[in-house]
């Protein structure tokens, strides 16, 4: 580590970012083994030559200050590509970028940590999915994050499944939160130049200011409601045949993931425009895609 | 067609302009003709149970002033896709963007044809290839354009008998033409965040306003010069075998090719802000990509 992490003066903000770290990397435990259950218990005759997936872990460094670990698991049996990262990092912002950002202006110092994870499964009757959460620290503290879901033959009940699960996390936060945070991410999660969605929504919240610590029990929330919604989800379509009509439309729509990563996703132009390890940032696209 | 182009008062202007899109007419249907020669021609056992590629012809219109032609050919012999677009288009520009265009900032109106053509063969040792070439009338008047080659993997001589034989072209617009038009490839294609070429370079023109009836002859010489290139690079390797992991690095590579496209392609960027068909500014992608 180039410099330690900057200690806030204030002892509770201190606290709660060790926590934040830890829970997202228990959060990351927690999310692979659920996922190496899920490649352990498949039966598909599509899928019975492969060895049942499991996560490689690769540390990296951030020069400036901190890094991460990649997780990824690949050619599993339910799961054709996932990829896992944590990471905490630190330092200064550039002027031109601490301008843009929260409490930063005066101060450029920051500390931020968080989790995201891509799932990108074989089958095309199970739904790709998203979730990423962080805490950032500035001369503020928030926390922010969202998750959703991106089907490749949306299905009512199971879209109507997975926000209800967000939904009830969203509680945590407020009764308003729910549907502010889905309208967020429908906004969001919305490719311009295909005017549709990139999928059937979910949630997306950020700069929750007001009151740190319930952004922290809410973010725990989201995180807990998605380890025990998605694998559920998974679980529900894994073991079902799928054609060579439904590949192809499942990587015909992946090209409207990577469409929307690389031309609009604030997170992964961020880190291509500042230098980030570009496998680490483009580590959510997907394995095969095609645009026939 | 909403309304009539502009008619530009000066008669010289007016006939290169009808000669300019003549001429990119002309020029696709002899590239498509070449490329459907080529088909013909394959004998290879990887691809003998698939018919000779031919190209569809989809016609379209744009709503602010003229139209054109996207040509495809999907899964031939020889090729896997290659998309040809003729267009010539008019209008005003927005008034935002019109001060950014050459010769704009006081008259918004503008006129420009041109065609653009990407290729992806097949076979992982026949080099992918790109030409864009076009004219463009606002108060000035210029040609534009540039072409470059992808292989996935180099080869010396290969490069240099494309780089030799546009070299060649080039001593149409003068001697200090292609050094300075590669020069500006090698600076164009290039993708930041990889640290990488995204090919072995070509060359890149724009804004030739001097002379424009030398740049015109300059853009003939281009086309010439890769409608003879190119075929003789592909007929070369095309009866090549190759292996299961060559074709995999062939997939890895094209995602290079998505990633410079969707996150830096001027062309691409400009289509999908400014509402063009996205199928049209997107047939450039590659058929089948991958990111392991």
């Amino acid at each position: 580590m180039s410099e330690p992490a900057p200690v806030h003066p204030d002892a509770a903000v201190e606290a709660r970012k060790q926590a934040a770290r830890a829970w997202f990397e228990a959060l990351r435990d927690r999310l692979c083994a659920a996922f190496e259950a899920l490649e352990d218990r498949l039966d598909h005759p599509r899928t019975a030559h492969l060895a049942p997936g499991r996560f490689e872990r690769r540390p990296w460094r951030r020069p400036g200050g901190g890094g991460g670990v990649m997780g990824l698991m690949r050619e599993g049996r339910v799961f054709e590509k996932v990829g896992v990262n944590v990471s905490t990092v630190w330092g200064r912002f550039e002027p031109d970028f601490a301008g843009r950002v929260r409490g930063a202006g005066e101060d450029p110092r920051f500390w931020a940590s968080g989790i995201s994870l891509v799932a990108h499964p074989r089958n095309p009757h199970v739904p790709p999915a998203h979730l990423n959460t962080r805490h950032i620290v500035t001369t503020e503290a928030w926390f922010g994050g969202g998750a959703d879901l991106n089907p490749i033959v949306p299905d009512d009940a199971e879209t109507a499944a997975f926000h209800a699960r967000l939904a009830e996390a969203c509680q945590v936060w407020g009764p308003e939160a729910y549907p502010r945070f889905k309208a967020w991410a429908d906004d969001y999660f919305y490719i311009p130049h295909r005017g549709e969605a990139r999928g059937v929504g979910g949630i997306f919240y950020d700069e929750l200011v007001a009151d740190p610590e319930r952004g922290f029990a809410f973010t725990r929330a989201v995180g807990e409601a998605f380890l025990e919604v998605y694998p559920r989800l998974v679980a529900a379509k894994m073991e079902r045949p799928w054609s060579e009509e439904e590949r192809a439309h499942q990587l015909m729509r992946r090209g409207r993931y990577v469409e929307f990563n690389l031309v609009y996703d604030r997170g992964t132009r961020f880190g291509l425009e500042t230098g980030g390890n570009p496998d680490a940032v483009l580590m959510s696209l997907p394995p095969l895609v095609a645009w026939p």
